[in-house]
């Protein structure tokens, strides 16, 4: 029976079997002290020259007595640092080759295309565990965040028959005799399924044939995405986006504190209610505060979205603002016109610490208003027909929201790059491994 | 302020306001009583002839005061059938159009391609609704059965650079000057998570481009997938499976007694252990029962697994069977083969009712072994490089199960066809639409 070694803590004097790998091996003679690990921790065992010949890595099952150590050699930093096993069978249940780099130095000191070549490896390291972790968390309270507000949780496509506004940037498959895409947003599923279950989430897969190469752009996503109907005005939109994003970094700051450390990260902070304000008000005050004149702009540059987090941060102590009311024509076919400026439209975008954080915005329900847009905006009505069956056939006022589960994890931590925020991140130049060993097309 | 219908029931005299889609309207003459559906009940309304004049499944908005129903026109059937609301307000949120066909029957009678082109409305009908509240709970009971076991949820990449066993059977994706292609199981990635986490499962999508039409293909499905290290035998693995599947039983048969009595169906019996047979032995058994001479297949044909099933259920009263020990050449090359008879291996079934629930077993954890199987199936090492490194640095002995969330919902409710069991099911015909509108290759 194997114990786990967070287990081992209490057992002193026990005879007992632990398995993990060898993650550290000091040889002083015929004393041999390792430190095995498992998911649960590390613990030191003591142990003579088969031990010591063993390399990094291994996958070991060992039974020994657990004992105090002196108290001498306490080592303060790990759960188990009073007691060590000392080894009475070892058995390897697995050898590791020799490591290309060291994995065991509280950083990690290699590239990124290294840490990925090495995923095996680097995964093994407890700051890639921790940013794992914290996404984990992120999704699983994302889930019950709305669960609990009585939302369906349903599946989204992958692969979709037609890409309502045009083709750029999207994956096509060859699907028997045709041609499909891959979806670039559950937008339009999200918003069929509120016509008839109100409220609704997913966690799902989004695809982006971007031919860019930044540190923020992945070409295969997870989207967190909701959508609900009946509500009354776009506000409640804007408020359900909060109440998600705030029950998503309690939970962070409640269950993933050691993680954080590792990172010298915090949880934003913010006031009971995150400002928000209109683009056009919000270019204004930029406009006022830097003399930087973008007031006729259609969307943000990545300076504003800087200059306006510093102003909430000033004006209200929020680390995060919504900005709202975007010009109508500038954003997709769906999105709500204001009742009172129609130029403008019932969207949103959450910033954090300078970035986009998540988008939403209130949705047309209306037959007639939606067929005026989509030939407006030269959609062809033939490739979104299931969509606008559900508005021809009784569609309730409804809007949503939907963030990147890679981005907000690499927001909270602070990491420079998406790429570490993803298991398996898939870019134009990787795919696992690098391209450049694949198929041409 | 909206109320939900289903909390009407206890608030006799009171002025409120529901909202909602309208169900069905009797006239008779001035007086119209019309029942709205919100996503938690049916509630009887009685108003004037503005409301008579509105299209079935029109959405509205209706304030009134709730009042008792004469107890002649008690209606047991409904939680809401003892009050009913009296109209003062009557507000068209979203007209409908005319339906093209009748959704408000027990059974909605319509061909399955009538009931996927006009999803938006087939959604709306409570037996629809009911497979994917099943669903729902299936899929949520998943997660929770392994979370509670110390699991870590990942989320598997759908675009894969190389197709370990051949390319038959795969979609192609044109990425950028590359091909990739769509994954067909999350497999190589979980066991190469397993190296770090121990312990993984994911709920994602998979990929299947068979070229057959049947009532139990989907090219694109959701599969629930496990992984865990440091096992001793397979035995444990297929323990962790008997558990997840029980687990995801008791709380369907807890959490969906309503859906589960629309479909008349019932959840499987199982006694305390689940009966496990070898293939070989499961083939002695069906001859000596039938006749039948299968004993060198190596696979159960349908008519086996429905024997063995049979088999189960009068020697064991259980309505699943394991069936165990393959022929070791016949499966995947990571298939851990026997120790006592290297040509069968520790891989197995779950079958039910007839058909097959579940596959999982044992994977080889032992990097030479590996390679020695990579060299006899004809596998190009470099397809599966990052794979065989987690073997490399030390795999911990490993085993796992998978399943498909739309097919063990059909078994559950007894559905003719899986796509039934799926939102928005893909096949050779359809990508929502039917593909004889679609692009041409």
């Amino acid at each position: 029976m194997r114990t786990l070694i967070k287990e081992t803590i209490d057992q002193t004097g026990q005879e007992l079997t632990i398995k993990g790998w060898i993650n550290s091996i000091r040889s002083y003679g015929k004393l041999v002290f390792a430190d095995i690990r498992d998911r649960s921790g590390l613990l030191q065992v003591v142990g003579g020259k088969d031990l010591g010949a063993l390399k990094l890595e291994s996958v070991v099952e060992i039974s020994g007595t657990i004992r105090s150590r002196d108290s001498k050699y306490f080592n303060d930093k790990l759960l188990t640092g009073k007691v060590e096993m000392e080894v009475k069978d070892l058995k390897l249940l697995s050898p590791a080759a020799k490591l290309p780099f060291d994995i065991h130095q509280p950083e990690l000191n290699v590239s990124l295309p290294v840490l990925l070549d090495y995923r095996t490896l680097s995964f093994r390291h407890p700051k890639v565990q921790a940013i794992f972790k914290v996404q984990e968390v992120v999704i699983d309270s994302f889930r019950r965040a709305l669960k609990a507000k009585d939302f369906f949780e349903f599946q989204s496509p992958a692969m979709i028959s037609s890409v309502p506004e045009g083709g750029a940037d999207v994956f096509k498959v060859k699907y028997f005799d045709y041609e499909v895409y891959l979806s670039q947003s559950p937008q339009l599923y999200k918003s069929l399924l509120v016509s008839a279950f109100e409220r609704v989430f997913s966690v799902n897969k989004i695809f982006r044939a971007e031919p860019s190469v930044t540190t923020r752009h992945l070409t295969e996503a997870i989207s967190l995405d909701a959508e609900f109907g009946f509500i009354d005005s776009w506000l409640e939109v804007k408020d359900m986006a909060e109440y998600t994003i705030k029950f998503i970094l309690t939970e962070v700051a409640d269950k993933c504190q050691a993680e954080l450390a590792l990172f010298d990260a915090t949880i934003p902070s913010v006031p009971d209610h995150i400002p928000f304000i209109k683009l056009r008000d919000a270019q204004q005050i930029i406009y006022e505060r830097t003399g930087r004149d973008c007031r006729q702009e259609k969307d943000p540059s990545p300076e504003d979205e800087r200059e306006i987090c510093k102003w909430a941060k000033e004006t209200y102590q929020s680390d995060l603002v919504f900005m709202t009311h975007y010009p109508t024509k500038t954003r997709p076919f769906y999105t709500y016109p204001d009742d009172a400026d129609p130029e403008y439209n019932q969207g949103f975008d959450l910033f954090g610490r300078g970035v986009e954080w998540l988008t939403g915005g209130r949705r047309i329900h209306d037959y007639a208003t939606i067929m005026e847009h989509v030939k407006e905006w030269g959609i062809d009505p033939q490739n979104i027909e299931l969509y606008l069956q559900s508005l021809r056939y009784g569609m309730p006022p409804l809007g949503g929201f939907a963030f990147g589960a890679e981005r907000i994890t690499m927001q909270i931590l602070n990491l420079s790059n998406v790429r570490e925020a993803s298991l398996f991140p898939r870019d134009m130049e990787r795919v696992d491994s690098r391209l450049s060993n694949a198929k041409k097309n």
